[in-house]
């Protein structure tokens, strides 16, 4: 690893950003973290972690700064905000590399602005679950300029296990999006073909073992059917999160006036999981959804 | 093997029917065939094949009779016509096995009016295309009477890697119905990915090879993804097919008063790619679709 990529900075130290962190100081460099509700830094702390009190003050003491937020609004906040903002600490030379699922234009709009300060920005959204961020076997897709994702590789690779290079600036959040309309329809499948079979009175394992191997196989299927057919709706990612993604993607589609009618049906399914108190469930649950369109209801 | 399923029928020798057929002729088993165009059985003729000239003759030759043909009308024809069906020849203690995708209705009209005579039925859809019909590691969904199922299994372990016992007559057809549901929704997830990340101006190759191994990954998209990326239609299964049998899904569930709305508008998009002239390529044409919905008309 270069000499300039010594020093890594990161904002947002949650559920992924956390573990993610950890990695880069198990990597051997140097961090530096900030998270609004500051007590989730002590573990980082304790492993050796410098705590800083702004986005400002961790961009000033590094050279690679990642962030791993919420919304669209947050990552706007966390690198633009000219008092407290990566934007207002960044040296010319820097490199900001932003972890989280937001739309493809706030990369657009980071990095036209970090530009003019000779900040570069990698938008780099990350797939693997907390499980993955703990691991270090993150996939993470990732847009923006090759010679910026190239100095950020080291980086990267500390936390990831498969790193793919995806195109300009944008890329990476749109690649992301797609990952998530795979998941969000393959979800809607796994729930209607078991509802299906669980209708007809079919044994339900015997029909995930006799398709999940085959062409009808997904990681979905594989994974989280199995948790359809036993109603465990403890969640690995949440369906509010899924349904936030899913949002993102379909107003990515408008903005290209492309019609998603398979993502825009995922969309509405997992609104109504939501509305049925499911938002906080694994994304599983989607199959109540399914089964409340049959039910018959005293109401 | 026991001595009475030395005897293998088969009717219906076409893409399918054929090289399973030829697979039980490896297995050491005395194979009698009929196929409707008498042409297709020369193959499996030269190969030491008996060939018949009705399903009821296949059937007074044979202790399990197999068929695999398009739709319900030629099943219950097959199996159900009084002076040329397999059960105006068949004897007391033959199984019928049905490999055809056709609705779980049509295994209870077989197997009730089969019991009369002492016959067995099976239904046991297959999933693995024509390599795996040549190469004997067809997906065999079977439902039916578990000691029929245990009789016939010799015969359908020449055919097939992965057999699995599904339930009660009908629960075969359901399974299959459900395995192509889940096709036709990974299709639709595959195309629409491909699409977002197409319009949005990202590497494909590079988007599919983030996502592809991770929880968004389905069999479709490793497989089919590339075609619909590289443009390539050429069939491994026929839209009009796939359109068919999400046909029997929507239909089964209607049955059963079961709304599957991502079933269904897979059945719409399948049905537009019919329309647009895409019956005869394969499934992933469904991608020219959804590139239809954004493309400017000048009609």
């Amino acid at each position: 690893m270069g000499e300039q990529t010594r020093r890594v900075g990161f904002v947002g130290t949650g559920i992924m950003g956390g573990p993610m962190a950890a990695n880069c100081i198990q990597a051997g460099f140097a961090v530096t973290v900030f998270n609004r509700t500051a007590a989730k830094t002590k573990p980082l702390a304790d492993a050796g972690a410098t705590v800083a009190d702004s986005p400002a003050a961790v961009a000033a003491a590094s050279d690679i700064v990642c962030s791993c937020v919420t919304a669209d609004a947050d990552v706007l906040s966390v690198v633009l905000d000219e008092r407290t903002g990566i934007i207002a600490g960044a040296e010319s030379g820097t490199i900001v590399v932003d972890h989280s699922t937001v739309s493809p234009g706030v990369a657009v709009q980071c990095a036209e602005a970090l530009r003019a300060k000779g900040v570069g920005y990698l938008d780099a959204p990350i797939s693997g679950g907390d499980v993955g961020a703990k691991a270090g076997t993150l996939s993470i897709m990732v847009g923006g300029e090759r010679a910026d994702f190239d100095r950020a590789l080291p980086v990267l690779e500390a936390m990831g296990k498969t790193v793919t290079y995806c195109g300009k600036t944008g890329a990476g959040y749109t690649v992301k999006l797609c990952n998530q309309i795979l998941g969000g329809l393959h979800l809607v499948a796994a729930a209607e073909a078991i509802s299906l079979a669980k209708a007809a009175g079919v044994d339900l394992e015997a029909m995930l073992q006799a398709v999940c191997s085959g062409a009808a196989g997904s990681w979905i299927l594989s994974n989280l059917g199995p948790k359809m057919v036993a109603g465990d709706d403890k969640p690995g990612f949440f369906i509010d999160y899924q349904l936030k993604d899913l949002k993102l993607a379909t107003a990515a589609a408008d903005k290209l006036d492309l019609p998603l009618p398979g993502a825009a049906l995922a969309t509405q399914l997992m609104k109504a999981a939501s509305a049925q108190g499911h938002g906080r469930d694994g994304t599983q649950a989607i199959f109540h959804v399914i089964q409340s369109l049959a039910a018959n209801r005293s109401d």
